[in-house]
């Protein structure tokens, strides 16, 4: 039997895969599971986006181009003129999801040996599209105790050797929250063009900032055009996380041309998922709007619940809809795989509403048994599997707050009675 | 600016990039252009598949598992076993394309250095992922006069190195539509199996093979099973380019594990096209008659409509839609781009049949100056972009029948009435 590829045996599995087994098998044994695990929205996607899908007239579901369809880059070019970002269409090109955009920016731009600066905790995808590259990272730490701010720029120089190429962020950022300030940008920015290196930044979460300001892109930063490739995906922002568009961004035609033949080979980007996000991209102010406040009540009620748990500590974040809160046990993944095989919470009382346990004024409503459950607990991604340096991100864990407010609230109130339970043991 | 990959500058670009934007200028100026250039099928998408698209009732649009829905890798199983393949449902990974899942077996399989043995003409894009992969590709030729079967199996042998690590065929082929025989494929075996390679074979127009015998995959060699990865499509046998679902299959579990972890780090394959691809998979036997038919009787009329052209050979391919035909001509990419920019053919008899420029009994029915036209050309592929060995395929295009017979009819009168004239100049 030939061997697997080197970069197959180092490429990270998922920091969840194990955890998934664990939850299914909870669920079969009759347990309600959240899950937190993962930043799968559950608001619904833009109706309008939908008819339009079912709107189609086509008898034949042909390829699309290879840069995706005219139309809705056009259409794209004036979503981010809103952002004050001046495009042409020819600078975008549209992918199968920000997924395939991150491959295919390192394959274009790095080569094997190169070395990728990155922060940790950070998305864990990265790696693996690393490893795939056969690109080494290079992590510099952010904390929990600076809200996982940017790390100090020092920190960045020290990393960078002469085969550093490209420096990747995720702004907001994934697994953390963390938004970063536009004073922190212009610090990226000179080092990026001191050092001549590639700025990659993955943008998904762009609309979900919970400041005042609007969102800040790298595209926005002066003079390095050509060192900045910039990631984006319609996947969170319309809840279309299944149609698989992303998109690359870049004033680099070098870079674009190289991008483009790589996608001329994979033919061309979903056809269905590109009517969807066409759809998706214009008229839908009242939807954005009214998702936006979902999360900002959902970020603000969720934080404080989990606060609220003895020895559990999380930032506030500003940006996305993570966090990354610490808890009052020495190893996470084995806590969370604990919760999945090892624990249930049954409600005392199946009628009263357990009024103590609920953080801010939202009562956690009763889970009855007749519900067709035995029992609740829910699923946590580890966050030791976000982080590069050994040992780092133990007692963390990353949390996505995907779920309505009434679900939030159970949740919050299984994680404070799993954490008694297991520390109890 | 920093540099792009040393990848991607090497990574060829698509053979017929730089035509397309002379077939778009064409256009431009009115003139018809037939595209037999690209193996985009004019057929319709199974009805019952589109009305299926059209019947979901969900409300968000969520990832669907990274290896693929449940129900569409049984679905799967099922279509299998009618050719005799038995497999289990987690020995089939869903992928956005037979393109993505080329990509990921390249990177599970093979490292930097690695060397991938394929026949030449090939298809074009095995180059572009090979060199993404940074993988080195050799090529043994097989050639038009011998109808492009397989080249002796010495030739392989001659190509095996120390680091060879996998054999790449397409069955029926792109671009020659050669069918391998079984003898041809029980050769393969036993190199495979004597040299311990992985044997990689694409499997996208299983369904398009103008023989009395069924189709034989690579999954039904005896005693390879730990070697074998077979990559499939839904795109051609169903008309569905545009939706992109391929899969992986194969019994060999390490391979499919470590894919799993890169297809894990993409999240998904298109949801919207699996639902598509499964309702297309089951019931539509008579569509998949009719369509078979269709493209029989287009190979029957186009191979002998080319072959009858002063100077034109085609062998008479056995699968798929595409043949590889010599021209007479020294460079058939400057006749290729000379079509596009120099010539278009006007009907000197608007109203009455060009009897006898009609091959067969089908009549060219002459095309009116009042449809809109001002004249009509073709678009081919040049075959040397297919070739890896310089020079080969010089006076050779792939020419794909995924037209309706009435343009096919126009297309060989547009291509005898272009080489005569190329060659009068």
């Amino acid at each position: 039997m030939p061997d697997i590829s080197k970069r197959g045996r180092e490429a990270p599995a998922s920091p969840i895969r194990k955890l998934s087994a664990f939850a299914e098998s909870a669920k079969a044994r009759g347990i309600k599971v959240y899950h937190l695990n993962i930043g799968q929205p559950d608001l619904p996607t833009p109706p309008k986006a939908i008819e339009a899908l079912k709107a189609i007239e086509r008898k034949t579901l042909e390829y699309s181009p290879s840069q995706g369809y005219q139309s809705l880059r056009d259409r794209l070019v004036g979503y981010y003129r809103r952002f004050g970002i001046s495009l042409r269409s020819d600078e975008i090109i549209i992918t199968s999801g920000a997924s395939e955009a991150l491959l295919m920016t390192f394959l274009a731009c790095l080569d094997p040996g190169d070395e990728l600066i990155t922060t940790e905790p950070g998305y864990a995808n990265y790696l693996c599209f690393a490893a795939a590259a056969g690109v080494k990272v290079k992590t510099v730490t952010s904390w929990i105790e600076d809200g996982f701010a940017l790390p100090p720029i020092e920190d960045f120089e020290k990393a960078i050797t002469e085969r550093t190429k490209a420096i990747l962020i995720c702004n907001p950022n994934n697994p953390t929250g963390y938004l970063y300030s536009a004073e922190e940008l212009y610090k990226l920015r000179e080092i990026v063009r001191d050092h001549d290196l590639y700025l990659f930044s993955d943008e998904a979460y762009r609309e979900f900032q919970y400041t005042d300001e609007p969102h800040m892109s790298v595209l926005s930063l002066f003079g390095i055009d050509s060192n900045v490739i910039m990631i984006d995906s319609v996947s969170k922002r319309y809840s279309e996380c299944g149609i698989r568009i992303g998109m690359i961004v870049s004033h680099n035609a070098e870079v674009m041309n190289t991008i483009l033949k790589f996608c001329q080979a994979r033919l061309s980007p979903p056809l269905l998922g590109q009517i969807v996000a066409e759809a998706s991209i214009d008229g839908t102010e009242e939807y954005s709007k009214a998702c936006y406040e979902e999360y900002l009540s959902r970020r603000n009620f969720f934080i404080a619940g989990l606060n609220k748990i003895p020895g559990v500590y999380s930032p506030m974040p500003n940006g996305a809809f993570y966090t990354v809160a610490s808890l009052p046990v020495e190893d996470a993944e084995d806590f969370c795989k604990w919760c999945l095989t090892d624990f249930c919470y049954v409600d005392p009382d199946e009628t009263e509403p357990t009024e103590k346990s609920s953080p801010d004024n939202f009562i956690a409503k009763p889970r009855k048994k007749s519900d067709g459950w035995t029992g609740e607990t829910l699923m946590m991604a580890p966050a030791g599997g976000f982080y590069s340096t050994p040992g780092l991100g133990k007692n963390q864990v990353r949390l996505a707050y995907v779920l309505n407010k009434e679900d939030l609230a159970r949740a919050l109130l299984v994680l404070e009675k799993a954490l008694e339970a297991y520390n109890a043991r």
